[in-house]
């Protein structure tokens, strides 16, 4: 057996499969699959079927334990009602992979949600590699193995392909076909009732025959478990993604095609990115960008020669550098010399280099060789219009030799119709990538360079701060107690715990406390009411600002008979008597997390006000971030420049706030009770950053 | 003659064309050009050269002049030298449609540029019709005009494209031919001696054969005249467009490219929106949109139908219309009972319209006509996967009936790749476009909606508000005689004379002056040392703020002091003394004009601060502007909710600042002397605004 897709070499690369539920009736899926196997297949196909004793010619069992030898594979195509009967049977006979095609399970409603349940159960139980159900099937290209009932065969290549929409395969390698794009391995995913997304970019990781990972997504199983394995296996193999659902309308859509929750469009965002996968959003990027990776080296540097025949289009390649990473090469004196002795004297040496329209091949070839010696280029962008001194296949060959030669990534721009036909052919034997819109070249050679990042990317661990842990259990333990889900200023000391800076303060159960506390503080102090019940203390004067030590007593109880006003049974806890801070002193801005679905905790940060709730400038990531993540967010804000001290401001203490996320994010990684929180403001001067109010949500039952 | 093409017919459709520089060298761009116009052109061409007797079996003449009968248009190819003179007996000749295609002219140098205004002289005193110099040619399918010397005739159809690159041109041909893409005319404006965008936009308005107009450009001649012809056009025609050079990068690439300084991207992006092109940036949406826009009617509404028979597609569609500026159509209660009736169990009959895999063509017949029968639907997307049961040439009959049925706008996506090919035809003769991606099935729709709103877009005059012109004059006719061309505040009174509200105040000669002006104004005042030599007036204290009557007078010698001592010789015009304007009671908003070579005056607004320096967050518009374009720009910056009254603020007299907008408007319209103009801050309260400051630039020689 082949050790190349891991611990999936057996769903893969099967010596003997086994088609369980394999017929003879035309138009059947059974029948389907049997034929394609039939074809390709370079191992023995096993029809399994207790109605025939051989289908389409081959030796056919009653089940799968009656079939004598190893079976690698089983396809299980038999009703749903039968078919976890038939896994179980796989398990018992010891056939480690399966691939349910059947449909009928989770995506039908809650009889069919039970009867997943029950194929995982199976699974689990003998420890099965199951693919599905309701899958589309397996393709495996250097065995042959069409495992699927779709009509077409892939062709031999390097990408593998999963997708959530067995349609949207079928339709993908039609047209691959026609374009020459091949692949190693395909799975259509079905449900996800066993094997997931994660599994397959495990397996692919470590598969040496492929060299680039593509998905069609619509969700994620297990977010953390997922930017986990993609991380290590993005050092290596790039992971290119459609995550399907982006939008409010879209992720609707999904709910009602899979029946599965769709996370929250910010968590997928963030945590593709944290896990290294190139996200794109339509078909054609999909497969421009596997197209490159696949058959391109990475670029050494950003910087993009362009070589043409036409100013035009060479402006229009110009344009496309700008918008995207990479920026346009300045050559160096000694290239600017060679072009110049190359070139007519009516040519731009400059780059775009314009070779102008009379340019045959040999001029071409030579400014594509001085190009692509300059130390200060990094990749190119040939292109040509059709001219009457320009054959598009001898220019392919010129491009893909001298490609090969220099050895830096080239995407090619030949700008014609059929005439371009045989030329492109050419460069795909090179591995070269031709389009007739310059901007998708070069978006793909930015590809390129954004996956030379994510493969050099160091994954520091989170740094684990020394904290009071169990302090800080023993403040939600407390609210359990109480049965309080919301907590506020009361909670305070939970930031307290994990060392985010808060200002001095206590709650106060009578008024003697708080004078006694505001005696502590030695200054004049801020008391807001503290009560699970009320939640906007501003709204009902249940904040007073600046009160004198003198105060303290009488504010108290107006503080109280206030919240009793609004609330006659209102649950009120006490008074918090708060040091104050300026908030003029320092910029206001907000620390938070929410809990996906997939993901986990996800951490916001932004500035106060404005910023966050009509520009809507934040920055989020799944946690746990490491220190280098924590500063992203902080640095990745559009409103940044203010918290470095713009227009006269202090600089506020960033290291300071990238600490607190840092420590936020180890206290929402330590306590899985803690649903939402949001630290606002926390308040950045230039010597460090105080929480000055918080509010959480907790789910008692989990801790 | 053929009145289509408005003033252009002789051009486009001529009757009898001479090729002055007919030759029958092999290779040559004579022979190439007699040879296109032999092959195809349904009227006369005649060959002018005094050394043939006849070309290519032709008979040959030594001039125009000796040519019998009326000639309509004349290709020029004679080398540049003699060029400018067989364009002068073209003139003399009554020729009155000239297209130079020999270059050597303006993108040369200094002896071409001479050249060339040598050329548009003839052409001016000749009244021609002149395309080029420096053009690919001219091509218009009604006629099988090929006046070119590409290799590609067109093939017909009602899209009409202006270039100006040529060899955009050529690889545009090569590409289209092959997709079944036809235009009506075609020209390569070279370098627009004489004819440019704006002529060719508003000839291809009047012709009925002429369904869109399509532009690749790297600038606009006159930025003003093209705004106002393509206004009137698109109410009609649509103009799509790529203006290259939009990236810093690029317009270094145009400017070496066409030798033209190209004007800010700001102002193109700001004046092609104005004008009501649709602006795309590459060349997939530039015929994606052409096409649609020639196919396709106009959608009622932007609500859309998306009938599927693959899930996963079906939502990647979803995503496309949350991109876009479209919405997903909600169903009558009405189609979803007789989508429930035709369509199976665990189909979806909810948007997206999922008939599941093994929908037949009745199947997708019935949803798409339900569908598009809904008076919620304004268009439709239908997608397909390849499955056994469809047959895509059926499902694209079905699809094109039905859209001629129902008249409303549809978009197909076919998924596949040579099984594709003849259904696309199908959908061709229809006008329906197919895509394999659909997200550009989406955007193209989208881009249909986009034009139904231009259509519809009602361009109401510049408000001319009553204003004190003479006053403002004389201001800047007193900076004129001072030698001055930076003023600051002692200009306020510009503002002042068009209507713009500015605190009082005056500009005091010496400290009794100074007091008589504090006096008058009865409170504390601001006090500005005014002199053109001093820009940064704060920071050499040049400013006091809140000073009180008895202090005027020391304060006006001390700000004089300052003032010599920063700058000894600096020309003093005295202390502005003016009424405190308190700036905690309003927004401090920036309004502003710069002036571009191209478009003229550009407007500006946004939020004083941080909003324009840091988050750059503002609108612009090509002046003069209407009260609809003024109040677009202050509803469309980021921030806008700000002077709405978000977050507890007074909201702000968001009427007075349009207001003000369209007075600086008219300021800068009437006096093309000020090249530059910053009223910073205009503070707008709830009751009105008021220009606190402000700073210009004069070109004196202009008054």
């Amino acid at each position: 057996m082949d050790e190349n897709t891991g611990g999936l070499s057996g769903l893969f690369a099967p010596e003997r499969v086994a088609v369980i539920g394999a017929t003879e009736s035309e138009g059947s899926i059974g029948r389907a699959i049997t034929r394609n196997l039939q074809d390709d297949f370079a191992g023995e196909t096993v029809p399994v079927n207790p109605n025939y004793d051989d289908v389409l010619g081959l030796d056919c069992y009653p089940d799968v334990d009656s079939v004598p030898g190893e079976l690698n594979l089983a396809i299980v195509v038999v009703p749903p009602k039968i078919a976890v009967e038939a896994v179980r049977q796989c398990g018992e006979a010891a056939v480690r992979n399966v691939v349910v095609i059947t449909a009928g399970f989770g995506e039908t409603g809650s009889e069919g949600a039970s009867r997943e349940r029950e194929l995982t159960e199976v699974a689990r139980q003998y420890d099965l590699n199951l693919v599905g159900p309701n899958s589309l099937g397996v393709m495996s290209t250097p065995s042959g193995l069409n495992a699927t009932f779709g009509p077409e065969n892939a062709l031999p290549g390097s990408i593998s392909f999963m997708s959530q929409s067995g349609a949207f395969i079928t339709a993908v390698l039609d047209w691959a076909n026609d374009e020459g794009i091949g692949f190693k391995d395909v799975v259509s995913l079905g449900n996800k009732a066993v094997l997931d997304e994660t599994d397959f970019v495990e397996a692919w990781g470590e598969d040496p025959d492929t060299d680039v990972i593509l998905g069609y997504l619509e969700g994620v199983e297990d977010g953390g478990e997922f930017i986990e394995s993609a991380r290590r296996v993005t050092d290596d193999t790039p992971i290119v993604m459609v995550k399907s659902g982006r939008t409010e309308a879209g992720a609707q859509a999904v709910s009602s095609h899979t029946g599965t929750l769709a996370g929250s469009e910010q968590a997928y965002e963030a945590g593709l990115e944290q896990a290294g996968v190139l996200r794109v959003d339509n078909v054609q990027e999909l497969f421009d960008f596997a197209q490159i990776l696949s058959g391109q080296p990475l670029p050494d540097s950003d910087d993009v020669a362009i070589v043409t025949n036409a100013g035009g289009p060479g402006v229009m390649t110009t344009d496309a550098v700008g918008d995207s990473n990479l920026s346009l090469a300045s050559f160096t004196d000694e290239t600017l010399e060679s072009l110049s002795e190359a070139m007519p004297e009516e040519a731009n040496i400059y780059n775009p280099i314009d070779a102008i329209g009379d340019a045959d091949i040999e001029r071409f070839e030579e400014a594509l060789d001085i190009a692509l010696a300059d130390e200060n280029v990094g990749c190119a962008v040939v292109l040509s219009a059709p001219t009457a001194v320009i054959d598009f296949d001898d220019l392919a060959r010129v491009i893909t030799d001298l490609q090969a030669e220099h050895g830096k990534p080239v995407a090619s721009v030949l700008m014609g119709g059929e005439r371009t036909e045989s030329a492109k052919e050419v460069l795909r034997e090179g591995g070269i990538p031709n389009y007739f819109d310059p901007a998708r070249a070069v978006r793909s050679l930015d590809a390129l360079s954004r996956y030379r990042e994510i493969s050099r990317r160091e994954y520091e661990d989170p740094e684990r701060f020394d904290v009071d842990r169990e302090r800080a259990r023993e403040i939600l333990e407390r609210a359990e107690e109480r049965g309080d889900n919301r907590l506020g200023v009361e909670a305070m000391g939970l930031l307290d715990a994990y060392g985010i800076p808060t200002p001095e303060g206590t709650v106060a159960a009578d008024p003697e406390e708080a004078v006694a506390a505001a005696q502590d503080i030695e200054d004049e102090v801020v008391m807001k009411i503290v009560s699970p019940d009320i939640l906007h203390k501003s709204d009902i004067g249940g904040v007073k600002v600046g009160v004198p030590p003198e105060d303290v007593y009488d504010a108290f109880e107006d503080l109280v008979t206030r919240a009793r006003n609004y609330q006659p049974d209102a649950d009120i806890l006490g008074v918090q008597v708060q040091e104050m801070v300026d908030l003029d002193a320092g910029t206001e801005t907000i620390i938070g997390m929410n809990r996906d679905p997939q993901f986990g905790p996800l951490l916001l940060f932004g500035l106060g006000g404005i910023f966050v709730e009509i520009l809507e400038d934040t920055e989020t990531r799944v946690a746990p971030v490491s220190e280098r993540e924590a500063t992203e967010m902080v640095e990745g804000i559009r409103s940044a420049p203010l918290l470095r001290g713009a227009r006269g401001r202090d600089p506020a203490d960033r290291e300071a706030i990238v600490e607190s996320l840092q420590r936020l994010s180890q206290l929402v990684t330590d306590f899985p009770a803690i649903l939402e929180l949001d630290v606002n403001p926390l308040v950045a001067g230039p010597d460090g950053v105080q929480a000055v109010d918080v509010r959480l949500t907790v789910d008692t039952d989990e801790l």
